[in-house]
């Protein structure tokens, strides 16, 4: 696909998915599009773990319910070990080019990373992935098809987000 | 140009920019592939200043010395306003498919942060570009044609950072 059709239709899709498994190839190509992305310093922090089948997501749904788990065929988990001052930056970058791959390969994928916030739900999430216990576990991204067309939300518009030259002038002419 | 290869083409451009001009609808192109990225509780923190010549990224260029920015014809600076918890994230994902966005248009570009973690050439920043006093400058994003090829550093294997299942596992079979 081309690079600015994947980045705008990419959305991040919280209902269902259907049961299609993804091929392991296709997960591949997705997890290496995000291997690909910059990195503070070189210190390539991210790691990967690639879940592709029902049962491997399935270990995280009772830790992060909602749709988008419950339903998808496949995911990847993004983690990071101990000690690297850019790791937010990493993980972000990483994740940013895996959601347009996904989107790339026809697939729809998700952001989801709000229920591995709470420690409990994190502590339980590195033991279900088999992470040593200084590592974290900062997202999971479902992948797969979509069960119907699912929702976006409003957004602001380019006039509004962006300046030239300095902050707050607006293009002249 | 196809998703994956803006993927495998993009390096950090570190190096000197031709003096060609970017014309501003490209870099207007690149701004709206960032301003797309995913953002936390679709909060849209992130705001872009296009810099969009030599003159007005220049201003920059006493605070942040290097080969890339005293040669870039343009650049995109990436801030946000204050109070918002995902703004780290939000910029990466941001700057991240702006890099890619730049490589699809056949540009080079370069994720350029760390002078600016300097709390004395964060303030002169700031005020370089006009920004109230609550913001934050994260990055600014040289753009332009690359003067010779610029250097590529070592990667870690694709098989050194993904797991399978569960992490350490690797591929069966």
């Amino acid at each position: 696909m081309e690079f600015f059709d994947a980045v705008k239709q990419r959305y991040s899709h919280k209902e269902l998915f259907l049961p299609k498994p993804v091929p392991l190839s296709d997960l591949e190509k997705i997890a290496d599009a995000g291997l690909r992305a910059p990195t503070g310093n070189n210190s390539q922090c991210v790691r990967l773990i690639i879940l592709p089948d029902r049962a491997s997501v399935q270990k995280l749904c009772d830790i992060a319910p909602g749709k988008a788990l419950q339903s998808a065929p496949s995911a990847i988990a993004v983690v990071t070990g101990p000690g690297n001052r850019f790791q937010v930056e990493d993980y972000s970058a990483a994740a940013s080019q895996m959601l347009l791959a996904a989107v790339a390969l026809d697939y729809v994928s998700l952001w989801l990373d709000s229920p591995f916030f709470d420690e409990e739900r994190q502590k339980a999430a590195v033991k279900a992935l088999g992470l040593p216990e200084d590592y974290h576990l900062w997202v999971v991204l479902p992948v797969g098809l979509p069960d119907g067309s699912g929702s976006r939300r409003d957004k602001l518009s380019f006039e509004e987000r962006v300046s030239y030259e300095i902050f707050g002038k607006q293009k002249t002419g």
